[in-house]
């Protein structure tokens, strides 16, 4: 078999469909995100599609905890967290976490799609005979991590509790059942149900299984997700979250009963078998967490930019997805446009907001994702939302999809 | 179900068995490792099973390209590598290291661990009825990428050249293969026969996938490990590495075709869904890649240390598993009695090797797995020595398995 040519009919293809992706270059100015250089593209350029929520990845108290640790302890753990690599930092960190969700327990991976693929797929492929009732919707971690485990999976319709009822109702009253779901879904921004699921788990005796990836630092009193800022920590079996979006560093973990913790840190292939995170960044993304328990004014902030972006976008007609979170998904239907768009507002406009596209979103739903944060001017939000205006109005092939929204 | 009875249950056979885990707590002092304090355990101790096997987690050269990307960028990359986390660091970190391998591009991963699991991953599960011929003995994270592909597989006996042919001859002709193995083996220290391998290879016309994640940066003229030391990086398709053993930080890679690599970036799920690594941890490793490319010394004292300790325990009889790379496994064959032994180096002598005990080695095989570094001190050698030989004459419990090695 000729391989080369095997991978290069595989890239065409996608090519063809505008489904093959374009990295933009980036290097952030600390102090001054959402500013960029962008070193393949026109130069200087406004971020308006990060994860870095609330800027915490420039926030003083989280670089002077990492440069403190590169200094006093260096750089890398050196091993496994069993092999030599269980540092001081890691040991407080999950105490912090184990805090912020009001569990007995956490326990750090090297990312939260590692997080979800290690913690589904050790739950469900050695509880005996368990079923994972998952969300239609749910992150490509967590369909991973449950198809590894090869138990059985019953797909229930995004948030719809009554489907997930009737697929519950369905299942031997003895099977041990897991509900996998998360909080705010990232590319449509809505949220979910979940007092009705908890109340569905007691009913059914499941455990419940939340990724507030996209809610964690941002919402709840103390930063600890949707699930805190609704009451209903204590009701969740398993919270899992990471430390590289509101956090701003980089990392994923779970949150749970400390028996449940011990029995992933014992038997998870993705939890033993990898070098644990440097302890600069367990004390990086510590300080974050920390700090956003005690600070409101980033959430405050964040919520508030995210409103004014709303509030003019609907002053131009530019239609965006309605939902109650931070994400703003501006749909446009097509790759080809949907790249074209973006396009043009990074060489015109010096606005970065990458086009998103198929296997991250269903094809036909291809869409500009905008993410406010504090750290955005106001000024930024008038240069964001009269380009997009300019755009609209300028670019026929871009206003028809739109208008059909 | 009562689910946390059922986690009591399975951590309670754990340590029936005497296979639970106790983590060490470890700070280092930068500066000073294999220096370290034990927070749970008896304070100052030296660390002689950390896999940082140069001591570059605490080069000068790392740790200021560290501070200055902190400095300069912030802590976290903020959002997956296609939407708005590929940095600046990230593109010349990738260059450094197809550059370190002879290669036209590389791709780097979140750790080692999902580099395997990705790439081996998307290789088996996208090329059409591929077969993967995985050595006996590979790594966790290359078992579970091949497992989740669901491709077929065919195990080889460990560094058996003969089996693998009989395993290839077996196979149809035209059925895309490709071979995966490792250079030295984590655990007991052995190398493979690369060159036969790659022989069979084109024999047979099977693609090759080498995990060199315990030789970069200690084996070959610039630390491109064991297949640039043998002449052979052309005749490997895929060179897998880790950033997080001799280059001291976190971080996995491929090294291969651009096209390879373009296929890997453009189709597996590990890699387009998580959040990439933080800047200052891709220009703290491409720091340490350079340095390790033109610097010699680390390498040199690296393998005259390793020489020195088997040396020494060679003189007191204390047999260790012959091999010809670093890494000096004293095999104790039970798993209580290893904890007995590491616990007692620990606490009497402040000595730290962590037990090695199942899943990471098979039942039976339990061991102390010693790894000397140019930071080790002659001191230091001489400290462990005779802890050993103290504990092996005073100890019958540890005397006899070790003498019927």
């Amino acid at each position: 078999m000729d391989f080369e040519a095997f991978f290069e009919q595989q890239l065409q293809s996608l090519k063809n469909d505008g489904n093959y992706r374009e990295f933009a270059e980036l290097e952030r100015h600390r102090g001054a995100f959402p500013n960029a250089t962008c070193h393949n593209g026109p130069g200087e350029v406004t971020i308006w599609c990060s994860n870095d929520y609330l800027g915490m990845g420039q926030h003083p108290a989280v670089l002077a905890a990492m440069h403190d640790a590169l200094d006093r302890t260096g750089a890398g753990a050196g091993g496994t967290r069993n092999i030599s690599g269980t540092t001081h930092a890691h040991v407080l960190l999950e105490k912090e976490l184990a805090d912020l969700h009001g569990k007995e327990a956490a326990l750090l991976f090297t990312s939260g799609y590692v997080s979800n693929w290690a913690a589904l797929g050790t739950l469900a492929s050695k509880i005996p005979n368990c079923v994972v009732l998952s969300d239609a919707l749910n992150h490509a971690s967590m369909i991973e991590g449950i198809r590894h485990s090869r138990a059985q999976k019953v797909i229930w319709k995004h948030n719809d509790v009554a489907d997930l009822e009737a697929k519950l109702r369905a299942l031997p009253k003895e099977q041990p059942k897991l509900i996998a779901f998360e909080s705010v879904y990232s590319m449509d921004g809505d949220i979910a149900p979940i007092k009705e699921i908890c109340d569905l788990a007691d009913k059914y005796g499941a455990m419940t299984y939340l990724d507030e990836v996209h809610a964690v630092g941002l919402y709840g009193h103390r930063g600890g997700g949707i699930a805190e800022e609704r009451g209903l920590m204590d009701r969740i079996t398993v919270i899992e979250g990471t430390l590289g979006k509101a956090f701003g560093v980089v990392g994923g973990y779970i949150a749970a009963s400390s028996k449940l913790c011990d029995f992933i840190r014992s038997f998870s292939s993705g939890f033993i078998f990898t070098t644990a995170l440097p302890p600069s960044v367990a004390a990086g993304a510590a300080a974050s967490v920390k700090h956003l328990k005690n600070s409101r004014t980033e959430r405050e902030t964040h919520q508030a930019r995210v409103a004014e972006v709303r509030a003019r976008l609907d002053a131009i007609g530019l239609p965006h997805i309605d939902n109650p979170s931070h994400i703003i998904p501006v749909v446009v239907g097509d790759p080809g446009k949907c790249k074209f768009i973006s396009d043009t507002l990074l060489k015109r406009y010096g606005i970065y907001i990458q086009p998103i596209n198929y296997p991250t979103v269903p094809k036909g739903t291809e869409r500009l994702r905008i993410t406010p944060s504090p750290v955005h001017s106001i000024e930024d939000v008038e240069r964001l939302v009269s380009a997009l205006e300019d755009l609209w109005t300028q670019c026929e092939l871009a206003r028809a999809p739109m208008a059909a929204q």
